[in-house]
């Protein structure tokens, strides 16, 4: 049985998630997909979620927690889908994987450590949830159904050749993650221009970074099928001076 | 069985550790709780533990190494408490911690990896010494009961209205940690000046980051019931321009 | 049954990777020894698997992935060794590690995941590599035996009282790991110089950082026993502004 965590907690927090979790189910594998999410980022949080939870195997318990509305009224709830259970906040960021599976049901979770904090709903909440849940192996009893939910979606407008979308993830190499598919441009062998601040920047289309020239601006179909921006052994992000979350515009030519 | 690491090594010496323990006793299950103190910074160090050590089941062998003196005189040392075991240098960053859950017995390490190097007592000493302890379940078997060690307390003084402290941990949010906590004076609802480089900041209390406005430089009770000093969704640290160990003066008003 | 992973894959790389494993193999321990190797830093990689893989169990699975070649013609390789055995990019990641060990037999990996993408190899073919040979336990399955392979070695040039060698890995304490050896040449209590940029810095030799002053440049052996320069609690990257492929000339006095 598996448990993974997508958060922005950093150190210690999550090595106390970790201890709640050991304490109620000593057999779970704990698997870290991220505590590095830039603070307060859902939407990257949800693309990681996205772009990960399926690696994994069937019944794993996938936890994502960025949580800037901790200890206010937004609740905490459970996903079951097709092959998987997701647990976090309500604030969108289990969305786009759980339809991406198929939600089956969500409920509202009940379950926490005897005394919850305003701060580390993570510690209190999700923690003993998932753990419960890997131990009861009962979904029911984590909360009261619910059907409504607070949805999030990826910005994109594909015209025929105009497309808008914004950034959802960089990786540490300063590729830009956009929130285009394969499934929704094929963009392969085009050649692209990004307008960014009254600048156009030509985008050359490769299958891999191998075969871009060191220092060449090169867009691609990453690993999860999402088109990113790329620069060959350079950062993308510093060249461009973008964070998650900017609008990019791209013209086909 | 868990052993927890809280660290300032960083990769790859964290993994390093782990390899020389799964090689003594390979079914223990190793969680870092932190591998990135700030380097050198034994009050971290020592607040992390405190903050992490009793989310863990009962039995679980935590072990701690901030350590600028490695490969002087300063001893190594096992510490068994209440519910607990500690495991790492002489220099006060086990104490908070250990103290908390109830100091039992205290004991100089003899175990070793046959070839002790001068730098890295991590791998040759803390490891093996945690390895076996796990194994042998064997406290006595550790080394000689010793009586005195280094002390380590969170600087505070604490007046009716004036309240000096310290920060003693910054996480990755930018929150900072102070040295005082709820049973030392309760700031619920007060409104407080902070005093730095003499300026004056309000700090407004709020229960939770979503009650205050955004940029709003806040005190809280944090989820360890230490105060910490915030910005809802922007970085204290950053603001206030501070580090661990820094000084802090607050007036209740 | 141990895997361990050194790449400069960051999150949530590394994770996919972990479950791509786990889903295959769900009972190995899965240990990162690294994911922050500098981007694309095939050398650093090469160094931090060199100082680490022995101290892992025998028959240790090694997984190292540092690979801007990734999607190109380069071949994916597996080592047998005397103890272990090692899987990445024939870019010469494995061979200080593989050759230190002892190297029986090479084979080019042919096993892989259904869908093969051009960018991320990491989850495509060495994690299901890994986890083939962790479960199956036959080395000859993996693919065909080759004879030739990209070799990599750190550069020294050892002259009597003259050293040219390079910064092989820099740790997060900014220590900077050069490329010699105590078997190369015994420096203990030497005086040093060190030229960089047309100025002369002095080294002095100690055993350990305890015994330096606090900012003083020192040079001491390490914990893997190579030579490190080190400022004590201070960051010798920082003073002397140098990366990892920095050639350095040291002068023994």
């Amino acid at each position: 049985m598996i448990i993974t965590l997508v958060t922005d907690f950093g150190s210690p927090y999550v090595g106390i998630v970790k201890g709640v979790i050991k304490t109620i189910v000593p057999n779970v594998d704990i698997i870290e997909i991220s505590s590095d999410i830039p603070p307060f980022d859902i939407k990257s949080g949800a693309f990681v979620l996205y772009s990960s939870y399926k690696f994994f195997p069937k019944e794993t318990i996938h936890v994502a927690v960025v949580d800037p509305g901790v200890g206010s009224e937004r609740k905490a709830i459970a996903i079951k889908t097709k092959n998987y259970y997701f647990i976090g906040p309500d604030n969108g960021i289990l969305i786009p994987a759980a339809k991406d599976d198929g939600i089956i049901e969500i409920r509202e979770i009940k379950v926490s450590l005897p005394y919850v904090s305003s701060t580390f709903h993570g510690r209190d909440i999700f923690a003993p949830a998932a753990a419960f849940l890997a131990k009861e192996r009962n979904f029911e009893k984590i909360g009261n159904k619910i059907n409504n939910f607070n949805d999030l979606e990826f910005f994109k407008i594909i015209h025929k050749d105009n497309i808008e979308c914004e950034i959802v993830f960089i990786d540490r190499f300063g590729n830009l993650v956009l929130s285009i598919e394969e499934k929704d441009i094929d963009l392969s062998n085009c050649k692209l221009l990004l307008e960014k601040d009254n600048k156009l920047y030509e985008l050359k289309y490769v299958k891999t970074y191998a075969y871009a020239n060191k220092g060449e601006l090169i867009i691609l179909k990453g690993s999860s099928n999402f088109y990113e921006i790329s620069i060959r052994e350079g950062s993308a992000k510093d060249f461009l001076k973008v964070s998650v979350g900017d609008k990019i515009k791209l013209k086909v030519m």
